[in-house]
């Protein structure tokens, strides 16, 4: 990569950038990789997104094993890429260390809160990147950037020496180019065997009838792809009570998770955020019990119906966000809708514990929108696989 | 509950005794309850079970989702309990807070780390408590003290606001004087569905030949009352590469990811641990990471291998522990022998993730044994189900 490149992209973390060999041999062996700079590399700070984070917390001790294993298979670590302020975030704004170009439609967002990784991926800096998805943070910048993008089944993949935001929804995933690449990257990370056969192919009406009617249309010839490899798509109901509702529960129950992981430190430091994510950060702190209450019960019911509908293999494909990326002239009021209408999306598989993996289906306004794969939890290799083949029935440039 | 006895018991953790009443109707109401002290309770110190880590920590900023379940459900929280320094040990020693009393059998240790919610349920102080299990620190003191415990499937209950070890391997789990009680806990913490039926019965024959000869003896009983229940029991070898080595992945691939998760804090802090506690994190800073690595590689395999055995529904029926609790006046080396040998058994689980609940079902020399059920991820509250009708079938005082 040239540093010129880097530094136009701004999809790195300000300071000296790591560089850490593979493994000589092994199955990742030439391709570069970089992770959000919330996963640790012992000896180097974690800034996790803001400046007294990184001036309150020494180099990290250890690192992780999620990028330990990337680092066995071969791949070389190229530097720790931007996120949004402790990963509260989807649009991918950073006012410490600066918002990352959206490399495939310039003038919008990245996408967040993975921003760096996907700016980085999407640039050609690296070949794929790690980032983290608790209520889309791989998924949102993936579509937002033209990349395939995978959130796991929740726990498939060790968040040990990753700093946490909502423990029961966090979840570390990654980006490629491409979906060979993507599914490499699987083999590395996930947990062997799992079922494998899948289908029925489902078409989730809400969350496509809560896309703008152009994402929808975009996204048309991909599904009918997807068709020809699953056989016709069901109309299916998922979410009777309705996105905004969906949206509401996953807000509260992860807003409790995130003052109970990061409100002790918040208290003690008083950080200074930036836009938005401050205000987040206010109301996890004022949330009403009986809320979190509401969306963790919400949340026990809603998972238990999901997972009864997938157990036999049905994937449910859908518009992975409303529309392409907001634009960077986006009012805060005009971001905050855009976040909660994804978030009613993004919150299927949250709520759930599902694998989604997203890819590259369409354009819109000339800006990327992605398809999302989801199914059960521990099918996240064979959704990989059934992602790779339908990139190429609807070939590379979507 | 009496201060004398509680004094006497040693559960708590030293200084003013939380009360905090909960919801006035509820599933749980009329219960008292305690919970480790490494869950959060807003506006209270989590002590870890470290001094420094005390001094290095605020007050808890927001309290852990699974406790406010609780409240939430109409239990009443009545005390934080002694754990084992950073939950990294099985005896339930605390040179700093005191070790607490086994009330079920005076003179042997505890088990650890939750050792203060074991031995508060053990003597009465309250009806049941919180623990956390990342390599049997539910189930062994739960053994040891003749209780009933639960391990929940790896990820079933939220770690939000509780302090981490492993995360990978941690796990939210209880304790009760009966089953009834142990599974109404899990009504207010457990997702909600799950697949119903539960069989064949199996053996693992190297967890009942590890187990001490009396043990295997005392539980026999119990065993022959579960195959009145589900069918004969199917000998099955489940560690064909024994249970030594399953004892040396588990160490490696735990010890990686606890200093990917403390290794900060102790470079930072410099605390000072008490012994064997100190052992194990200065192994955990020292680990060689092509043994991580291979630890790593086991466990995705033997997971695999695991749940591919369990998925139609088959339960593994064990010795919890090789033998009682050890003695107070065991060497380290005894205590080290005790600890190595269980974690071979305890493993089962923590590799794999399942649900695994255990229950008094004999003694050797007077003291308590457990037996252990184990199946699918998924499968807590059926297998919780079971252990009422298995101990309905033996009797309250095996």
């Amino acid at each position: 990569m040239t540093d010129t490149l880097a530094d136009e992209v701004g999809a790195f973390v300000p300071g000296p950038r790591l560089d850490i060999p593979g493994a000589a041999d092994g199955p990742l062996a030439g391709l570069d990789f970089a992770a959000k700079d919330l996963f640790d590399v012992a000896g180097h700070p974690t800034t996790y997104g803001n400046p007294d984070w990184a001036r309150t917390h020494p180099p990290a001790g250890g690192t992780a094993p999620c990028v330990s294993a990337l680092l066995q298979a071969g791949a070389r670590l190229r530097g720790k890429t931007k996120t949004v302020e402790l990963a509260y975030g989807l649009t991918g704004e950073n006012v410490w260390h600066g918002t990352p170009l959206n490399p495939a439609a310039p003038g919008r967002f990245p996408g967040g809160s993975s921003c760096g990784s996907a700016a980085a991926v999407a640039a050609g800096l690296v070949d794929f990147a790690l980032g983290s998805d608790t209520a889309g943070s791989v998924r949102v910048p993936a579509s937002y950037c033209g990349l395939y993008g995978i959130r796991p089944s929740w726990g498939a993949v060790s968040l040990a020496g990753a700093r946490g935001l909502a423990p029961s929804f966090d979840t570390a995933g990654w980006f490629a180019r491409d979906a060979g690449t993507l599914a490499r990257v699987g083999e590395a990370l996930l947990p062997e065997g799992g079922p494998g056969a899948l289908g029925p192919l489902l078409r989730p009406a809400s969350a496509w009838t809560n896309a703008l009617p152009e994402t929808a249309e975009a996204l048309a010839p991909a599904l009918r792809a997807l068709e020809r490899l699953l056989g016709p798509a069901l109309p299916v109901e998922v979410a009777p009570e309705g996105l905004p509702t969906l949206y509401e529960h996953a807000r509260c129950a992860i807003a409790e998770e995130v003052w109970a992981t990061l409100g002790d430190w918040i208290e003690a430091t008083r950080p200074a955020f930036g836009p938005g994510v401050a205000e987040r950060f206010a109301a996890a702190r004022a949330m009403d019990p009986a809320d979190a209450a509401a969306g963790r019960a919400f949340r026990r019911a809603f998972a238990a119906r999901m997972r009864a509908l997938l157990a036999g293999g049905a994937v449910l494909a859908f518009p992975t966000a409303p529309g392409p990326a907001p634009l960077l002239s986006a009012t805060p009021a005009e971001q905050n809708a855009a976040r909660e209408n994804t978030m009613g999306v993004t919150a299927l598989s949250g709520l759930a514990g599902l694998c989604e993996v997203t890819l590259p289906a369409g354009r819109v306004e000339g800006a990327p929108v992605g398809l999302s794969l989801l199914a059960a939890p521990g099918r996240d290799r064979v959704v990989l696989t059934l992602a790779a083949a339908l990139a190429k029935e609807i070939g590379p440039r979507a």
